[in-house]
């Protein structure tokens, strides 16, 4: 199974609630820092208690780079765990000159054996040539971002008149020949999803933001149904796997995904 | 010594080369394979050969990361083999949101201990922040590169007839705050290198390109010499690691870099 006929799967279960594992040692319940390996704990707690809800896995890698080498242990065995029919997406943000990228594309995809990858595009096409030359993965491209320094050249006007993410969106739909491009546009910026869900056709969309970045999952949730696009991922961290810090957090973090997967039924619901 | 004193010594003695070790198992020289170790003991020769001659070396991460543990360790182990005095600079190219950057900036700067990193501007001020946090190190950020894709946004026309590159030049000029800025710019674009240089002003620039991908060092460093400005790398990572196969190759790749030396020497006396 490809890394699209995954998420498809999921998109028809109504699942499309990504989490990410932005796993910080110094945020997570008191009671397991005192495990020998309390990051990989964590995420095992978080991962048994969500799978069964959960369309994609987001996975930070600078929260495991940090560590080193024990963080690349983690990654690793963090990754393990997450059942094969779920996407596991290496949040690495990368880009490079071709022979540079086709190295991070080794790295993510056959090391550690990640369906899926976020890109920076600011160095255009033969940046992202070696990731996209993985048929079966799928490389999520950064159009508009959910932070305050999108404003600083993602929303640059041209001389076209369009803004600069609107440019990116639409070099990757031509550059999407294989159908494994996706765009990472940010939960913040409702008012420019609504202008511009139009034109992302299929291109399936990652959304992070929503929670600690103020992001509104029910509006979001209700844009696309309007739009009768069904195939995005509202990326969730903080607000989610750090919801609780007792012992109580393996059922709170289900109970969270649980609520935040109603919100997105009850949009669906209402088309 | 931070890092900018570090570099400022370097080009006083008329040192600009940076050393880019971008390696390949597959392309060191034959007789270094059956080592146990090659890409170290690769790494061992080329820095052992070049460290008296050298400003500063570029550990290109993409080439490591590839091999998850075992390049990283690697990575670690190729890093102590520097010398304290030279610029060490990790050509990781990341950029994230602001809580996920300052874990990048954790990763290259305290566990790797580089005195500087690459950056993608892309997301604007707040993801390159966490970085320039850190007053002794050298945050280099991507406007114009070596390669083709960069035609495909940073070349984009503005509506004030600005280039996008050319906006973030001038950010970064306004970023730099704490004189730990500086800007990679491709060594391949010799034109724009020209009609922009002027408004470099005291940022130092790393310019990668030059060798396999075709840009000019006798050229470059003539348009510095004639503008007066005397802080930039030269990177050159395969036309000078690989420039020999045989057991000869650690006196060619000294003798490849006294070549270039002596270009951009000749260049400074011809002023």
């Amino acid at each position: 199974m490809n890394a699209l006929e995954k998420l498809k799967l999921k998109f028809e279960n109504n699942l499309h609630v990504c989490i990410g594992l932005d796993t910080d040692v110094n945020k997570i319940p008191d009671f397991l820092k005192k495990s020998s390996n309390p990051v990989f704990e964590f995420n095992k707690i978080v991962i048994e208690n969500t799978c069964r809800e959960v369309a994609a896995y987001k996975i930070n890698f600078a929260f495991y780079e940090k560590d080193g080498l024990k963080g690349i242990e983690n990654l690793l065995k963090t990754i393990e765990l997450i059942p094969q029919d779920i996407l596991i997406i290496a949040d690495a943000k990368r880009g490079d000159i071709g022979n540079t990228s086709k190295m991070y594309a080794e790295s993510v995809f056959n090391y550690f054996r990640c369906d899926a990858v976020t890109l920076h595009p600011y160095m255009g096409y033969d940046s992202l040539e070696p990731f996209l030359e993985y048929e079966d993965k799928l490389s999520f491209i950064l159009t508009l971002t959910s932070n305050k320094g999108a404003n600083d050249f993602e929303k640059l006007k041209l001389d076209t008149g369009e803004f600069l993410f609107q440019i990116v969106i639409k070099k990757v739909k031509e550059w999407n020949k294989k159908k494994n491009c996706g765009i990472v546009f940010g939960a913040t910026n409702l008012e420019e999803l609504r202008k511009n869900i139009e034109v992302f056709e299929d291109l399936p969309v990652l959304l992070p933001g929503v929670g600690a970045q103020g992001g509104d999952l029910n509006e979001i949730a209700n844009i696309f149904a309007l739009n009768n696009k069904f195939d995005y991922l509202v990326n969730v961290s903080r607000a989610l796997i750090y919801c609780d810090k007792t012992e109580n957090f393996p059922l709170s973090i289900k109970q969270e995904l649980s609520k935040l997967n109603s919100v997105i039924k009850m949009a669906l619901l209402k088309q």
